[in-house]
């Protein structure tokens, strides 16, 4: 059974877009959106307007303070970015990441990030994979709502013409016991003085925390990796 | 040679949605806009601030008079419409439509009509072939710029623009390395009694190469966490 991609706003500006969004993803059949921290708040009387008729979408969705409680319950989360970054993940197109999620279990989300600035390098940190929009090098002007078409509208391509083939045995573990895992070896870690020296903390807890995102271990995966930090724990 | 398509807006109501056409044809690297007898008259005040930035387009787009004119130099035109009509036509989808005018030698063009009506009969008529994005048949509300951003986007495809490539920036390390890094762990993991019973250690050990093994870690992610267990190393 595929599961419709969440989209998940994180930090959108204008009601406007947040509306224009809700329109672009009920043309191309997806109806669940989460909204991280709108800086309007929320209900935004800008939205509904320009959402042309897809108020369920709007009324339906989720808001949230912050992106790791949005995400907590998801199994795949991809970032969308304008530009590749420093970050070692894959960097996918709009078509393949739909390949995927098209065959995969577990429930995926696609983040896009604010108007102005996009996502935040902590905030791409959390997903497995990057979705870059292939346009005009010389001319890169995607607003938030037509990545957002662009994405769903190449999910709904592929629920008419593709039919499942290879299905995952087991999907990754949600994103909550992920960062589970994490934290537990991060704070092992910090008992070791490993952080050091303390201006570098931030950029060591990025660097492992994209290594270890990287794998898309399903749940027995991360319970077994929680079992080694407890053993290596142990030794304190 | 590939030639791009031509976009044509027929009868364009507002000149914002003929500047947000323009920023979405460059965005996907055409260029090449025609406009028939728009509403408000041309050039377009309203216009240059939605292009946001792809003012070359406007600049550069033809105004005609009556559709006829306006196609006079095309060998293939394609006609946008929501619904099917009772033409006895081709209908394709956008991707379809790409794949054609990529093949094609001659000119393309695509028509879109004006925002509120679509095209006319009598326009569509001069098409050799119909374009309907497919979308939710319950919620059909794509307007102009946006079906013109998937007629777009799916033509850039084609031409290989800027697709991210997803080739890994960085190969996986070497086996060597891998097992070295493993080896680490488990010797760590042994000086703790983590491997009890000793008839399940061998399987144990499988496990954790496997979920090692299966994010391909590159040599700079292989070092870090040769870092991670020498830290925890210290606890002992």
């Amino acid at each position: 059974m595929k599961q419709s991609p969440i989209i998940i706003l994180v930090r959108p500006q204008l009601g406007e877009n947040i509306g224009k969004c809700a329109r672009a993803m009920l043309n191309f059949g997806l109806a669940d959106m989460r909204i991280v921290n709108p800086r309007d708040g929320w209900p935004n009387p800008d939205a509904g307007p320009s959402a042309a008729g897809a108020d369920i979408v709007l009324k339906q969705a989720r808001v949230f303070d912050r992106l790791e409680e949005a995400v907590a319950d998801i199994h795949h989360i991809y970032a969308t970015t304008v530009r590749k970054r420093g970050v070692t993940k894959d960097v996918v197109t709009p078509e393949t990441a739909a390949a995927e999620i098209s065959k995969t279990r577990g429930k995926s989300a696609i983040l896009f990030g604010a108007e102005r600035s996009g996502l935040e390098s902590s905030e791409v940190d959390l997903a497995r994979k990057i979705i870059t929009v292939p346009i005009n090098p010389a001319f890169g002007s995607l607003n938030l709502a037509q990545a957002v078409i662009i994405c769903t509208y190449e999910w709904s391509k592929l629920q008419v013409l593709e039919s499942p083939t290879s299905v995952e045995i087991e999907p990754p573990a949600e994103q909550a016991e992920l960062d589970g895992m994490i934290a537990q070896l991060n704070e092992l870690l910090a008992s070791t003085g490993y952080f050091f020296p303390p201006e570098r903390e931030t950029s060591t807890r990025r660097t492992l925390r994209n290594l270890l995102t990287k794998p898309g271990w399903n749940r027995h995966e991360i319970k077994t990796l929680r079992g080694v930090w407890s053993a290596l724990g142990k030794l304190g």
